[in-house]
C-alpha cells in the first residue's frame, strides 16, 4: 500500500469516534418483562390505571368509622360489632355502619363506609383479652377498640403511588429489577427495548488448537475466542463462540457468511498486520462495495496497534478485527468493542470510570507518539495504581491478575516514579 | 405465641448473622469455560506447560543469527539468503545457518539457528527496494537487513509468560473475561467452579394477577415475582419465577414440594405477617423436624419488619420469606438474600458501595427503634443524597427512581437537615 492519507496514523479517539460514527442503535423489538432486564425502553411508560387500584389497608386491623372510635382507651374501649373480614383480593366487601367495624388484612380493599384501619396491635383482637398480638380470633362478633385514630390512618390512597396517565418510565429507561417491578405493577407484561446484541466471536490462526486438546508442535491454545466471548456477555451482548478459523481467506469468508444471520455484530482477532498470512486483512480489505467494506489501520496506541472495523453483509452488521495477541484483543475489545455494543444497546458508549492514580514505581520507558495501556492494579484505598507484569502483549496470566489499565500518554516516553496517571479500572 | 425469646425483635445484623451461619456454598461442579463466567474457581489452578510453549516472534520479519547482522545499515546492508518460511502454527522449521535468514511471521516458533528476529520494517522485505511496510514479497531468494538486532530482540521465550507447573490461579478466583482467556490459553477447557445458585422465585396472594391482564375489584399484579426474579439475575443467580400462589397453605406446600428439585434457594413474598390469611407463615411454621425448619420473626427495621428464614426439605434448601409489600421485599432481598446468594457462590456475602452522604432535607421522622431504609438518589459529583419519595412500603415508583439506600439509625427519630447518613448505592 503506498503511504498517504489512507494509510496514515489514527489516533485511538479517531478510531473509536468513526466507529461510533457509523454504529445506529438497534431497532425495538416488544420482549417479555423478565427478558427485558438490562435493555433499554424505547418508549414512554404511562400507567394505565391508578396504583394502587383502590383504598386498600396498610396493616392488618380493623377498618372503622372515626367517630366511633373517639376517645378510647385501654381502660375504656371502644366496642364495635364485626361485621366481616375482608382480605386481600376480596371482591364483595362489607359495609361498615355506625358502631361497626371489619376485620380487614394487609392490601385489602378498604370496605365502603370505613374511614380508618385501627391496627390489631391496638384492639383486643375480637377476644376480649389484653391488647392482641395476631389477627388469631376470626368470625368473632366484637372488637374492644384501645386507641382513636385519625381519618385516612392506616390508609394507602388509590393512586397514591402512580395516577392513571402518569409517566411512569420515560423512553431510554434501563430497566434494572426496580424498573420491572414497577412496569408489572402497573400491569405491562411486555415493554418496547433494544435487544441484546448478538455477537459472533471468530478467532482465526492455523496455529490455534482448542483448549483440552494436546498441541503439536508450533501450536498454541485458542484463548481469544473464549475470553472475547466472556467480554462481550459481561457488556451486555449474547455472545456466539464460533471458534478458530485457520489461516484460509476463504474459509474464513464462508465462515463469516454463515455466521452472519445470526449476527448484530462480529468480533475477529488475529490476521490484521502486515505479516504474509494476515487472513482478516486478505479476506476482508478491498470488498465488493456491494458486500461492504473494512478498513484496517494503524492506530498509534500500543498494544493494538493494528485494527480493523468496518460494516459487511446486506445489513451492514459492524464488524471489528482486532490483533490476535491476547493482551491487544483485550484491550482492543474494552477500547473500541464495548463502547459500540453499548451503543447497539442504546446506552451511553463509555462506562468505565478512569481516575487519576499515583503510580509509585513509573514506566521506564514507553513508545513515543503511541498512548500505551499497561496492565495495573488500583487500590483504592491508597489511590496508587502498581504495574502487573510488562508491555509484551502476550502476557495473559498478568492481564487476568489485573483489574485497571493504566493510560500512558502519547507524548510520554517514561513516566518518572511517583507521576499521576489514567486509569481506567474494569471489572 | 407467648412473649417471650421466640417473639422477641431480631436486629438486622442479628438476622443476616443467622442466615449466614445457615448457608454452605454449593458444592463445586466442573464448568466449561464459559459456563464458568462468573464463578469462583474451587481449584489451584496450574499451569501443565510453559506459555508461551515455544519461543515465538513477536514481529513480521526475519529470523537472523546475531553476527549475521552485526554493524549493519540502510547504506551497508546484510545480505541474507532466505531459507523459508515460518507461519504461525508451522510444524517442520527450516534451520537457519550463517549467512542465511527465515520470513517468519507473528507467533511462529523461531526456527532452529535463528538467535532474534528483524522487524521487516528494517528490511527491504526481500524486494531489493526501500524499507519494506509488509511481508508481501515471499519466495525471494535474499533479503538486505538494515540495522543489527540484540540476541534474543523480538523473540518471546518459552514460559515467559507461564512457567510449566506454575500456580495461575488460586482457589477462590472469580472468572471474569481476563481469567477465562488465562485458562484457555494454558489449555484448561473446564475447571472446577461452585456453580451459579439456582433461585426459585414465588409470590403468594389470591389478589394477584399476571401483568397484562385485566383486574376485577380489590385485585392487583403480581410484581414481586418479577422483580425478585431480576433481583436474583442481577445478583448472579439462575432464576425461575413461579408466580403467583392463592393464600392456600396446602397449595403453598405443594407448589414448594414440586420446585425443591431444581432449587438452591427458595425465595417467597407474602403472607409472613400477623394476619390472619398469612399463607407463608400458616405452611412453614411449625413443620415436622423431618420437612426442616423455617423461623418467622419481626426485625427492628422498616421496611420489612415481618421475615421468615429457614432450611426445607431433603436437602435442606435455604428459604427467606419475605414481606410482600414490594418495597418491602426488594429492601429485604438487599439485605439478606443478595449476601446469601453471593455466600452460596463462594464470594464474600458484602458486595454493595455504602457511603457517608450528606442528606439536604433531612428525615422529618423515623420510627424509635427501627432501622430505617429510605429510597434515595445519590450524587457523587456532590456527596448529597436526596429523599426519593416517602415511607410508604407500597411506592414501587419511588424505587424504580432511586439508586440508594437511604439508612436511618435505630436511636433515631428523625435526622437534621444536612445531617450526613449512610447510603447503600444501588445498580
Amino acid at each position: 500500500m503506498k503511504p498517504g492519507r489512507a494509510d496514515r496514523v489514527w489516533s485511538v479517539d479517531e478510531h473509536l469516534a468513526d466507529i461510533l460514527g457509523k454504529i445506529r442503535p438497534l431497532e425495538p423489538i416488544a420482549l417479555q418483562l423478565l427478558d427485558a432486564q438490562g435493555c433499554v425502553l424505547t418508549e414512554d411508560v404511562t400507567a394505565p390505571a391508578a396504583l394502587p387500584p383502590f383504598d386498600n389497608s396498610s396493616m392488618d386491623g380493623y377498618a372503622v368509622r372515626i367517630a366511633d372510635v373517639e376517645g378510647a382507651s385501654e381502660e375504656f374501649p371502644a366496642v364495635l360489632a364485626v361485621v366481616g373480614d375482608v382480605a386481600a383480593g376480596s371482591g364483595e366487601l362489607p359495609a361498615v355502619g355506625p358502631g361497626e367495624a371489619a376485620r380487614i388484612m394487609t392490601g385489602a380493599p378498604l370496605p365502603p363506609g370505613a374511614e380508618a384501619v385501627v391496627p390489631v396491635e391496638w384492639t383486643d383482637g375480637g377476644l376480649g383479652g389484653g391488647p392482641a398480638t395476631t389477627m388469631a380470633g376470626s368470625g368473632t362478633a366484637e372488637v374492644r377498640v384501645h386507641r382513636s385514630v385519625d381519618a385516612r390512618a392506616h390508609v394507602r390512597a388509590r393512586g397514591s403511588d402512580v395516577t392513571a396517565g402518569e409517566l411512569v418510565l420515560p423512553a431510554g429507561t434501563l430497566l434494572g429489577p426496580a424498573q420491572i417491578g414497577l412496569l408489572a405493577a402497573i400491569g405491562r407484561g411486555t415493554v418496547s427495548v433494544r435487544p441484546r446484541p448478538r455477537v459472533v466471536v471468530v478467532s482465526t490462526g492455523s496455529e490455534l488448537v482448542p483448549p483440552g486438546e494436546s498441541l503439536a508442535h508450533g501450536q498454541i491454545h485458542d484463548s481469544n475466542s473464549f475470553m472475547l466471548t466472556a467480554c462481550a456477555r459481561a457488556a451486555g451482548a449474547l455472545a456466539y463462540r464460533v471458534g478458530a478459523v485457520d489461516d484460509d481467506p476463504a474459509t474464513l469468508r464462508a465462515a463469516l457468511e454463515d455466521q452472519l444471520v445470526r449476527a448484530d455484530a462480529v468480533v475477529t482477532s488475529g490476521g490484521v498486520s502486515v505479516g504474509a498470512y494476515d487472513v482478516v486483512k486478505e479476506a476482508l480489505s478491498g470488498l465488493p462495495a456491494e458486500e461492504g467494506r473494512v478498513d484496517f489501520r494503524r492506530l498509534a496506541m500500543q498494544p493494538g496497534k493494528p485494527q480493523g472495523f468496518g460494516r459487511i453483509g446486506p445489513d451492514r452488521t459492524p464488524l471489528f478485527a482486532l490483533p490476535g495477541n491476547p493482551v491487544s484483543s483485550y484491550v482492543s475489545f474494552e477500547l473500541f468493542v464495548r463502547p459500540a455494543l453499548r451503543a447497539l444497546m442504546g446506552l451511553e458508549p463509555a462506562d468505565r470510570t478512569t481516575v487519576r492514580a499515583v503510580c509509585p514505581e513509573g514506566v521506564a520507558s514507553s513508545p513515543k507518539g503511541r498512548r500505551q495501556y499497561l496492565r495495573g492494579r488500583h487500590d483504592p484505598a491508597t489511590g496508587e495504581v502498581t504495574l502487573v507484569g510488562g508491555s509484551g502483549s502476550h502476557l495473559v496470566k498478568a492481564l487476568a491478575g489485573a483489574d485497571a489499565l493504566i493510560v500512558v500518554p502519547e507524548d510520554a516516553t517514561s513516566v518518572a516514579p511517583g507521576a499521576e496517571l489514567d486509569a481506567i479500572l474494569l471489572d
